[in-house]
């Protein structure tokens, strides 16, 4: 386990600024809309908007809805945009051409694909009823595995471990598919995909990816790896507005394999025919199901024509960077408070996110959130701050924990109104 | 059959504009943005855009994404949306208070109450293995029965009826399920809900309604006929916007019966605990899945919010004025030529369209629509007007038929650019 921490300790905000200086990717912040006197660190839960969403929303409403109306199905190109949009998804997880397209909610996709990889397990191994998971996963992928599971009645069982390690061992002959989430939405805990698929693969088993928390935050290569299915969501790194549409991949070599269940209309070959037989589209399209929101979905364009002027690697170097240096400073300046870090400090194991547990973890970050530094929390007692390189600074991370250090001094946090559990999320 | 045709002939232009200046609906024009020089009868495929749409979008996303920012989800009310929205919409519907969500897809919706009124037929007598619905449902209602048939693999079917009066003998005691598209896309045929719901129900099978071509176009009692589920659409007569979020009714008696399998996040009783175990929510929120697209569905309120100002009573008696003068003048003026109306005439059995079949009927439709007449064409023949009386005028319907009598007339239908069939809706 090689550490590559950041080895200098880091004294002045000023050091700060001259890392902002030097950033390669620092002029690709202005291309972004950000709230004034907010230190932004949540954008693992929801993106910023880009500055070119206002004004695409503004014409998707009056030119393409209001002028265009019911031509711009095709005018406008809205019947083609999961596809297009799917084509210029697929460079930054190492998809191919026609392998994604831009639809619905990652649990409504995780739904489809599960059915698709559970018909392609049985096929091959009649024998396979399990499906592999961590308790740690994001929920709504254990719930839609018990939805399937309970629907379809025929003996399925979803397996969870407790830790990754475990994985390895769980992953047998009995497994149809492991449905892994590619990094941790808690503990920004990042899988190898490579070897994972492989040790998946030498089982016999399916690899069933979640890229919520990857897709924009790290390199991936899914064709390089050899997984079988994929989705993953656009209002995170990706940047494309509230809710914005989820995505989904399947290589070629799976894509006629099997129809899924959820076999709307936009996903028959000749939709227009209005036959009432379904006929699954070729390749991908026959991963779509119903109509789509398309404000909201034109919106994904946004935040994907800015990854058009970078790469995922320079990215991922700036990103390391900045969790290293928030990593490093909140352990120097924050010593003597109860915070233990639940990320990963290996490169190789972190997404874009670093995690600290502390005991009032929920009345430390509403603490932080009205002193305008905004990450999250999530149970048990985790402060989640995501780092975006895209727009996130290196004084940034400096005064965060500058806030931070101070919310935890002065133990504001202690005040009564930062105890109220009214939020939702 | 009582004929409540109009029994005036009409005979100039100025009469069509005495009724709009009487009609006591003709201020809510005001409040929609539509396009210059064009007439559009095609509200029944994708409303207009209330004007509200555009500020309200401009909001979302420069004050509720860009400055409160993951806060939004709360204090914006995002994460409340659907169960708000369902409630706004639900009195169009005849629905009570938490009985409607917006959400999701109809083809997504279909799915999940499908599934829940299979479990609960099947609960009631295992013998019910038929879902009965009609050869000229809407596609996609088919497709997802399909799906649904297909991946339960249990011996169900789905037995398809070739005319609305086949339907009484069809629904029998192997009927689990009749599946009934109130309106009709191609021809604005309209079942009498409260009758077929009591055949449905007399013969111990589950109503379940398609109210796509219906919600916002015609009254709707579905607690007071005693439906059993339903879905529909708000980007047709709701004029939510191109693909806006569809919405699923459940009667408060068959809510907590069972929960579907897209059994997401959204729908979980407790999301923010991250459990790792599904438990659905009490009532309508267990028919919720993944997280919805926030900027298509706020605005669906704009165009909620218009129907406040009204009532379907006072809608549905200008719907049929426009829908009988329109099959009237079409048949006075345009008598000459091979048009013939595939739309009841029987106000009873007619939705909020008037469809016309002509042996050229694509290239007539292209041709009205370079003349700025915009209605649409579907599959086999058929010429499709709707009327949309929050916007549509009593000389839209005077100055369509007069357009469409010249394109018949001049068979400027027959250039060629005419018959190309680029177009995918």
């Amino acid at each position: 386990m090689i550490r590559t921490f950041m080895d200098f300790s880091m004294k002045h905000r000023d050091e700060a600024a001259a890392l902002d200086r030097d950033d390669p990717l620092g002029t690709l912040r202005d291309q972004f809309a950000l709230a004034d006197g907010v230190i932004y660190l949540d954008g693992n839960s929801l993106g910023v908007p880009p500055k070119a969403a206002a004004a695409r929303a503004a014409d998707v409403i009056a030119a393409e809805w209001g002028e265009g109306l019911i031509r711009s199905w095709n005018t406008a190109g809205w019947f083609a945009l999961p596809k297009r949009l799917g084509n210029k998804l697929a460079p930054l997880i190492g998809a191919g051409e026609d392998e994604v397209v831009v639809t619905d909610t990652i649990s409504a996709n995780l739904f489809k694909i599960l059915s698709a990889a559970l018909k392609l397990a049985n096929e091959r191994d009649p024998k396979r009823r399990v499906i592999v998971s961590e308790r740690s996963n994001f929920p709504t992928d254990l719930y839609i595995a018990q939805g399937l599971i309970e629907q379809l009645d025929r003996g399925y069982e979803l397996r969870l471990v407790d830790d990754p390690s475990e994985l390895p061992a769980a992953i047998d002959e009995h497994t149809a598919i492991a449905m892994i989430t590619h990094v941790n939405y808690r503990t920004g805990y990042m899988h190898d995909m490579a070897t994972l698929t492989q040790t998946i693969h030498r089982a016999g088993a399916l690899a069933v990816w979640d890229l919520a928390h990857s897709a924009g935050a790290v390199p991936i290569d899914l064709n390089g790896v050899g997984a079988d299915y994929a989705v993953g969501c656009t209002y995170k790194y990706l940047n494309g507005g509230p809710g914005s549409p989820a995505f989904v991949w399947v290589p070629k070599r799976h894509q006629n394999a099997f129809s899924q269940p959820l076999s709307g209309w936009w996903g028959h070959k000749k939709p227009f025919e209005m036959n009432p037989v379904y006929r699954p589209d070729d390749g991908i399209g026959r991963f779509l199901c119903g109509t789509q929101p398309i404000v909201s979905m034109s919106l994904v364009e946004c935040g994907l024509d800015v990854f058009l002027q970078t790469d995922m690697q320079a990215l991922r170097k700036k990103s390391l960077a900045l969790s290293d240096l928030f990593i490093k400073l909140v352990e120097e300046r924050c010593g003597e408070f109860p915070l233990s870090l639940a990320t990963p400090r290996e490169h190789a194991q972190r997404g874009s996110q670093a995690s600290f547990e502390h005991p009032h973890g929920y009345e430390v970050m509403q603490a932080l959130i009205a002193r305008g530094v905004i990450g999250d929390y999530r149970e048990p007692r985790i402060l989640r701050f995501g780092f975006t390189p895209l727009y996130t600074r290196f004084v940034d991370v400096w005064d965060a924990v500058e806030v931070l250090r101070d919310v935890l001094a002065t133990e504001s946090w202690r005040a009564p109104e930062f105890a109220e559990r009214a939020s939702v999320t």
